[in-house]
Parts: C-alpha cells; sequence; structure tokens
C-alpha cells in the first residue's frame, strides 16, 4: 500500500497583505517539506485572507493574487519544496467572475485549480455578493493517488462536489476552510467531516485557518478523519502550527474522468509513479477539544490581540469601573498582550463607590497593568451648570465624561481604546452612546453577562490551578452590577435579573423566536414585551458600536441585519 | 377598443408597520376606486415596507404580512372597491421559503399571486439572504384584457420573466418596484422601462415607492411606457400621489396557459365580461424629470423628514460653526420639519474666529431656527489641564466637548442630534470620532464637500426666484473650510483642493478603481497615493458613523463593504 505523508498548515494570514501572506506560506511549505510531507493543505483563501470583502471588486487586487500564486509556485521550487504538492487558498476570476478558489503547487507550477461551488449566503456571509460558484472538479493524481479538492461550505452540503467525489471515487479528499469560531462549533465540525469521509469512502482532510480578523476568529480544529469516520489527527484551536499525518491509502486506481452526479470531473496527472517505501512516524495524538470557558478564552483573546497587532497598534487603554465586565476586559487583554500593554483608567465620579476605586487598584495590582486614576468631576460640574443638566442627561454626561477622557488619552499616547460592555446590555441598549461605548474594539461584545460572571470564575480557577495570581478581583465577580451614574443605582433596578432576561435574549435574539413562541417557552407576556422593546430600541445604538469577537451563533454585526426605521413589534397586528 | 383605467399608487410605507401600511392601501384603493380606476398597482413590498431585511427570518413578521393581506382584500370589498384590482407588493412564503411578492386583490379575495425571480444581491441589496427566486409567472384577466406582473429587479434583467411575457403574450404588464434614488437615475429608468415594453410588446406600468427608510430614500418617478416605447404617463418624485390613466388596449386575445422561455405561465381569470364604454379622461402631463441640484435636494429633505418622524421624533438639534456643511444641513432640516423644530448651537472655542458666530447667527436669523450659544472653554480647559493634552488630542478634545454638548441637550429636550459631515470628510477621515461625527443621522453623509457647496448655492437661487431670504448666509459659501481646532487652521492645509480631492474620491470610491487606473487617469501618483491611504485608514470611523441618505452609486455604508483590518494598499505588490 502506497503511504502519503500529508501536512495540514493552520496559519494565520492577514486580510490584504498579499506578500505577507505569500512569504507565509512559503515558510510553512519549507517546514512541511522538511518534515517529509507530500502534500500541505492551507486554508481558505489563505493567500489574501478572509473575507476580504468588497476588495473583491477591485481588479488590482485579485490580478495581485493570481499573481502572488504564480511567485508563489516560482518560489517553492526554487527553494526546493518543488516535489511537495501545494493546496493553497486564493482569490481568482475567469471569463465568468471572482472565484473563491485552491490551487495545486507543484514543481515550479500551478498545475490544478478548484473553485467553490457553494457560497454561503446567511449569517456573518455575502459570498453570492463576490463569487461566481464553481461548476467542476478537479482531482489531482500524485504518485499514483488520485486527492479531491473541495472547498469549505462545499463540505456543509449534501449535494454537488461531495456526491460527485463519491461517485468519481478518490483515494484522499482536501478541505480548504475559513470557518469561523462559534461556541461549540468544533462538536459539530468533527460529525460532519466524519459523515462526509463515510460518504466519500475516503479520508477527508480538513485545513482551517486561526486568527482573528475584525469580528470573527477563526479557530483551528483541522482534522483528518478516515474513510470510516474514524478521528486520524486533530490541531489544537488557534494556535498556528503545521501538524503531519502518514496515510495509508489504497491508491493504483486509474479512474476515469467525466460526469459525476451532474459535474464534471477532471483529473490531473502530477506525478504517476509509486512512492519509494518510507518509514511511516506514529501519528500525533489527536487535541482534545477545549473545555466551554477555556475555548471562549481562546477566541477573546486571539479576537482582541490579532485585531490590536493587524492594526498596529502596541498597547490598549480602558476605563476600570470596578465591575465585573472591565475587570474581564483587562485581564483579556493583559493575556493577549501582556500586563506593560495595558493602561486601566479608574474614572470616580460623586456617585461612585468607594469600592469602584478599591476594586480597580486590586485589580491593576493582581495582574500588573499601568493604572492611573482621574476623577471627572470638575469636567461633569462644567457641563451640568453650563447645559443646565438633570436626570438621564446628568447621567450621561459622566459616562461622556469618561468617553472623552479615554479618548484622549488614546490621541495622547496612542492606545487602542476597549469599550468594555457586555452583549447583555448592548441588547438592551443599557449603555451610554459617545459614553463607555466608545472604543475602537470590544472585547466582550457578543459575551452575555451570565457568560462574562463563568468566565471570570474559570480564569481566576486556572490562575488558581497554576499557582499564579488570579487576575480578577473576587469583589467584582461578587458584588451585584451598578452603573453608578446616581445614588445608590444597580441594574436590577432598570432590567431583571441577568440569568432570566440572558435566557429570553438567547430565545430572542439568537433564536429569531417571536411573542407567541416566547411565552409558550415560559416567560412571563409582560417581561417578553419590555425586553423585546428593549432590544428594537437599541438598534440605532449597536450601528455605532465598535466591533468585538463573535463567540455566539448570531451576534450583533453582520449576523444579525434589522432596520433601524422599524416600527414592527412582537405582538405585531394585535396591538 | 376596450379602455382600461391604470391607477399608479405612489406611497410611503413604513417598514415594520403592517397594520398602518394596510390602511394607507386601503384608503388609496378608496381614491383609486373613487377615481374610477380599474387596475391600481402598488410598489414592491408595500404592505411591509421595504427593505425589512432580517425581519424575514421572523415567522411572525412573515405570517403578519400574509394575514394583513387577507384581511385587506376583505376590507376592500367591504369598502366598496371589490371590482377593483389592486396589485399589492407583501412579503409571503411557502414550503420552499420566503418570497418577495405582488398579490392581486379583487371582490374580497386574494386572486393571483407572484413570486420575483431576480434577486439583487450587489450594492446595498441582500435578497439572496433572504428570498427564494420565482420560478413561474402569473397573467390575470380582467374584462378581456391580459395583465402580466414582473417585480423590480424582474425588469432589470434580460432573461427570465420579460422574455417568457412576451413569448405568452400580455395586453399590459404592471410592476410594483422599490427603487432606491441615485443621482441620475431617472434617466435611466425611463430608458430601461422602454427597452423592456418594447420588447413584451405591450405598456409597462412602473409603480415605485417614496419615502426614507435609513439610508434609502425611494423617489417614487412611476411611469406608464407605450409598447412602442412613448412615455404615456409620469409622476413626480418624492411625492405621495396617485395618477391615473385611460389605457386603450386591443385585448380580446384568448392566449393559452403553457410553458415559454423556460416558465411556466398561468393564466388567472377575475372578469371576463369587457367593459363597458365610458369617456376617457386625457392623461395627465408627463411629470418633468428635476434638474440635477433640485433632485438631490429632495431626496436629501425626503430622507431627513421620514428618519426623524419614522423614529418618532420631532425636533432636531445640530451645530452651527458658521461653515457651508451645517449651514446646508440646518437648510435641509428647515425645509423636511420647519423652523421652529430645528435647534441650532453655536460652540465657539478659543481659537474660533469672530465669522464662526457671526455667520451662525446670520443662519439662524435667516431661516428663523432657534439659536442659542455655548462656548465651550471652560470644558474644553478642564480636560487639557487634567490630562495635559497637546496637539492633536487637544484639537479633538474641542470637538468632543461639542459632541457631548449636543447630547447632553438631545437627552435634556429628546431632539434628534445631526451629524453635518459631508461624504469628502468621511472618506479621508477627516473628522472627530465622538466629536462632529456624533448623531442619530447625518443629511449630507453621501454629499461631496463641491456638490455641498453647488446645493447651497442652487437653494439659495430657488429663494431668490421665490422671493424668499435666500437660507444660506453667501459668506459660509464664500469663505475657505477650516475645522477652527488651532489658531489660523485651513483645511487646504492637509488635504488637496476639494475639486480635486472629490475628482480621486469619485474614481476611487465609487468607482472601485485601483492605483495604476487612476495615474492613468491623469492623477499624480503622489496625491492618488496620499488619498487613498487616507480613505483606507478610515474605515473605523466611518463603521461608527451614523446613517445618511444615499444619493450617489456608492455611499459608504451597506453599499461598500470593506474590513478594518486590512492591509492591502493600492499600489500592492509593488510595495
Amino acid at each position: 500500500m502506497p503511504q502519503l505523508r500529508l501536512a495540514l498548515a493552520q496559519v494565520n494570514p492577514c486580510v490584504g497583505d498579499i506578500v505577507g501572506n505569500a512569504t507565509m506560506i512559503a515558510d510553512r511549505c519549507r517546514e512541511a517539506n522538511a518534515a517529509g510531507a507530500h502534500v500541505v493543505v492551507f486554508g481558505e483563501m489563505a493567500l489574501t485572507g478572509y473575507p476580504v470583502e468588497d476588495l473583491v471588486l477591485r481588479e488590482g487586487f485579485v490580478a495581485g493574487s493570481v499573481q502572488a500564486l504564480q511567485t508563489l509556485a516560482t518560489r517553492l521550487a526554487q527553494d526546493g519544496c518543488g516535489e511537495l504538492a501545494a493546496v493553497v487558498g486564493y482569490l481568482d476570476s475567469d471569463t465568468h467572475g471572482p472565484r473563491d478558489a485552491a490551487a495545486v503547487l507543484h514543481r515550479g507550477q500551478v498545475v490544478a485549480r478548484q473553485f467553490k461551488h457553494h457560497l454561503p449566503n446567511y449569517g456573518v456571509f455575502d459570498e453570492r455578493r463576490y463569487f461566481i460558484p464553481g461548476t467542476t472538479l478537479t482531482v489531482f493524481r500524485l504518485h499514483s493517488l488520485e486527492i479531491g479538492m473541495v472547498i469549505c461550505e462545499d463540505i456543509w452540503q449534501v449535494s454537488g462536489p461531495i456526491t460527485a467525489l463519491a461517485q468519481a471515487g478518490a483515494d484522499l479528499v482536501v478541505a480548504p476552510n475559513a470557518s469561523p469560531y462559534e461556541r461549540a462549533k468544533d462538536d459539530t465540525r468533527l460529525a460532519l467531516v466524519a459523515r462526509r469521509a463515510i460518504e466519500v469512502g475516503a479520508p477527508l482532510a480538513y485545513a482551517n485557518l486561526v486568527g482573528g480578523q475584525d469580528e470573527l476568529v477563526f479557530d483551528g480544529d483541522s482534522m483528518v478523519v478516515g474513510g470510516h469516520g474514524e478521528l486520524l489527527l486533530r490541531a489544537p484551536q488557534f494556535t498556528e502550527q503545521i501538524v503531519t499525518l502518514d496515510l495509508d491509502l489504497p491508491g493504483g486506481s486509474d479512474r476515469a474522468a467525466g460526469r459525476f452526479a451532474g459535474l464534471d470531473v477532471r483529473r490531473v496527472i502530477l506525478a504517476d509513479d509509486p512512492l519509494p517505501a518510507y518509514s511511516p512516524a506514529p501519528a500525533p495524538p489527536a487535541a482534545e477539544p477545549l473545555p466551554d470557558e477555556a475555548e471562549v478564552w481562546g477566541a477573546l483573546v486571539t479576537g482582541l490581540r490579532d485585531y490590536t497587532r493587524k492594526n498596529g497598534f502596541r498597547s490598549v487603554v480602558l476605563g476600570l469601573s470596578g465591575g465585573i465586565d472591565s475587570a474581564v476586559c483587562a485581564a483579556l487583554a493583559v493575556d493577549a498582550l501582556g500586563a506593560d500593554a495595558v493602561h486601566g483608567v479608574s474614572m470616580p465620579s460623586s456617585y461612585s463607590s468607594v469600592h469602584s476605586r478599591t476594586d480597580a487598584a486590586d485589580l491593576a495590582e493582581r495582574t500588573g497593568l499601568h493604572y492611573q486614576v482621574q476623577p471627572i468631576g470638575e469636567m461633569v460640574e462644567v457641563f451640568v451648570r453650563q447645559l443646565g443638566l438633570s436626570g438621564i442627561a446628568e447621567e450621561n454626561v459622566q459616562a461622556r465624561c469618561r468617553g472623552v477622557t479615554l479618548m484622549a488619552l488614546s490621541n495622547q499616547h496612542g492606545h487602542l481604546v476597549l469599550a468594555t460592555g457586555n452583549k447583555s446590555e448592548l441588547a438592551v441598549g443599557y449603555s451610554t452612546i459617545y459614553g463607555d461605548a466608545v472604543g475602537g474594539f470590544a472585547p466582550i461584545k457578543d459575551v452575555p453577562k451570565t457568560a462574562v460572571w463563568s468566565l471570570a470564575r474559570w480564569r481566576n480557577e486556572l490562575a488558581d490551578k497554576r499557582g499564579e495570581t488570579p487576575p480578577i478581583p473576587p469583589n467584582s465577580i461578587g458584588k451585584p452590577p451598578s452603573a453608578e451614574l446616581r445614588p445608590g443605582q444597580l441594574d436590577i433596578d432598570s432590567l431583571p435579573d441577568y440569568g432570566l432576561l440572558d435566557q429570553v435574549l438567547d430565545d430572542y435574539v439568537q433564536g429569531d423566536r417571536g411573542f407567541s413562541d416566547l411565552v409558550a417557552a415560559g416567560f412571563a407576556p409582560e417581561l417578553v414585551e419590555s425586553i423585546v422593546r428593549l432590544v428594537d430600541a437599541a438598534e440605532y445604538k449597536r450601528r455605532q458600536y465598535p466591533p468585538g469577537t463573535k463567540i455566539t451563533l448570531k451576534a450583533f454585526g453582520r449576523d444579525r441585519r434589522l432596520p433601524i426605521t422599524n416600527r414592527w413589534r412582537e405582538r405585531g397586528l394585535t396591538d
């Protein structure tokens, strides 16, 4: 039986940085080659980064991708990696329009191409806006093995490429992916890859990207599943890495090109000689999927780190209120960038509790971040007196003086400002636009309040296990949440208990369930009505909120597109 | 020859207000009926408003639309409009999924349905995200006339419904539309409708919506074009109105259902008796398309008025700097809402010129808006002193104290804040985020600076012609633009001449032209490089900018979707 050493390259490209990404791919190919791999598979559009959005509409960008692919092929041969078959995701175009493509580079040439068939146009995806779907399949022959290619969404759909490959026959299928992280998606993925491998009757090698791109985080979790559905290899999440595996494949079947399941299947021969015998290495142990909190924490750290670095910032600044949200954001920032890159500012007003300052100072001491106190009393006083403010106007001026303070420190020192709001607040509009909502990035934008608490507890326990100081002050975790914009104010005065609120939000926002569904699920009609009203009315605030890492099935942002001007109320016609 | 009195109902629904829209449609049907019309045609999704975006994903919303359509049919018969055939755009769904649909209501029943075939998924449109395309056509017979239906994009595409109707034969085609305003689109539309009418060989009746919905304005411009391409009727832009026309149609051909141009064509008989003879009325004179500035002004007034009213605001507040942008925004607001609903605030700093105050006061006097002066010196001084600010940080604090002031007045008095930035500034990032960029709506967000000047001159000339006081101070039009954030500062110190800047922006932003194209067009390479760099770097600011009326082919917003994290630079691979 021929053997094949397969490498999956789990890489972190930067969108638009075609030159830098090409260099990174070449480096990883050398690494795979040195490890004795015969085939290396990169993620979807690894050469351009993903998603490139409307850059697809620029002719120069498309031409840049195609040109860089050719240059890369030449370079790999010059680097002594010519015998390695590199499967690289990139942006192509032909007479029909732009294509989400993968190419095989071998012996200095681009020897085969595959276009993506199924173009997702739901959730965060707009691929029908950009790409023309592929209608043919290419199978390449390397050392008497036939290797099929499918791209990302092509394995999420039953019809098309997978069925055609099952009928046409292949010894191995490789699948470049750019699959964004969502909680618990890794479980779904393994089951899916296994099902498709069984359908084709051959191993399926799934290579995902890692790293953050605006609101998305690609979590890696690359894997190989055998033709009976058995997991053969699994790479860790959130880590740039090459993993290799020796496969025992039957091979040697000389299959015909032709039409299968309605698709034309082409065969391309790269090298037809059988591989010389070599000693296989034992498969590396499959990475264990991370437990829920660790996985979410990893996604949040990755998203924050990559947004900061890829946008050229070296440091961040954030307000520290002594509360749980800012404490968790600070701990994430310290994990992502190191304590020396994190600047925390306590901005007490006359309504601030003593513990708001002591808890913030405690956080600074635990984490080692840079800490300063900037009282806002004098600023607020001028606005309130000059403009004659009271009530909500006076409350909001406090939050806005804090926003101006953070932005001034950002302008003066070059820090990226972090907004510390959580998903529950963003949902019901419990934030001050241009106040606590200012920032270039919002690390916990998609984390419900109840999950913020769980993450804080988990992170502290992790520190305990490691014999380190837990970063988050226990008092920040334990005390009742308050915006502290008027004397004695507590969140619970304006909002339902967060446990209940998050349940309703989960069904309404993530589940798109309507009023009657929510009531049927057991929630009190008045509760549902008031929450739904708050969520609908806060749409204009969400539009101006900074980007933040998506971790749920439906994040606010491109995932959930609702009009601001919208008179639909869930009760609707009976109003 | 039978005659048919056709009415086009150019209406302004509100997204989500199914009950209110149904009432409005019923009122308009009574009006058409009273005018003796036999058929009345409403715009695309007039019942739900357009675009409803992710409301399509809510089962209750879809059910609400379908139920309201049935109720409307019953109500029309009860109102004595049963003999009128009303063609109403609405949201439907069947076993395949949601449909962008039009229905014929007649004698108390929903008697025919048509689904949209071509689903635009470019520019501002995401219809492949929501709808399943139609694959059949319905032609209804009324008084021995055969009337075909197509929806919006179906007439922008050559293939499909139009070809099928040309082959199947029809005496008249009606086309409910929701076609957003863009400069000079009316010229394109007439030519297109004429071409399709000639292709079918029958009159084509095009009914568009009017009114604003977030960033879109529907401009009306409904029309009927005869089978030889001759314009028979044209409704004015931006006006809610019913227009009627008596058509001489051959009729009487008893055509067969069947398959034409690959589509199944159904025939539905509503009433087969010929119409009793009646005296036709002369066609109303076709509305003249508005000249460019008048048309743009009309779109901006409509967009601002509808955003304000449909979101429940009665008044607006904006900063008046004495400059051209805030003066034009104030004049638009006065035209949209009346002077009594407009509150202008001069917020001078120590760097403000004398004319910044006198010109703002002059504007207030000319327009009659409410005016107040709130110096920001004391506020700024506290921030600068306490935080030790200098340079850009000090400049931005001034803009941000103005932002906090406007938001405080909004919170205290319930006004909607208007952001007064123009498209050129937004393109190159020449604005302070959370400073002059604060607001719920940005009336001239999509208006290039050079067009702002033209509009100001045009509006003043219009006032002259009408014997009214020109609203905009001539000094605001004539003086060189300045942000006045440091002594003697002029825009021209940091930016190219606006005439040149707007030309490059037009090619780069609207035309998606790359570096080499721009240089080939005659722009200096250094100029192109610096402008492109500014535009790319300002993406994060634009994401947090308020919505504003789209008037160009490509507005910032859903029209232009670019990543924030983006290392592509136009020069790209040669860097």
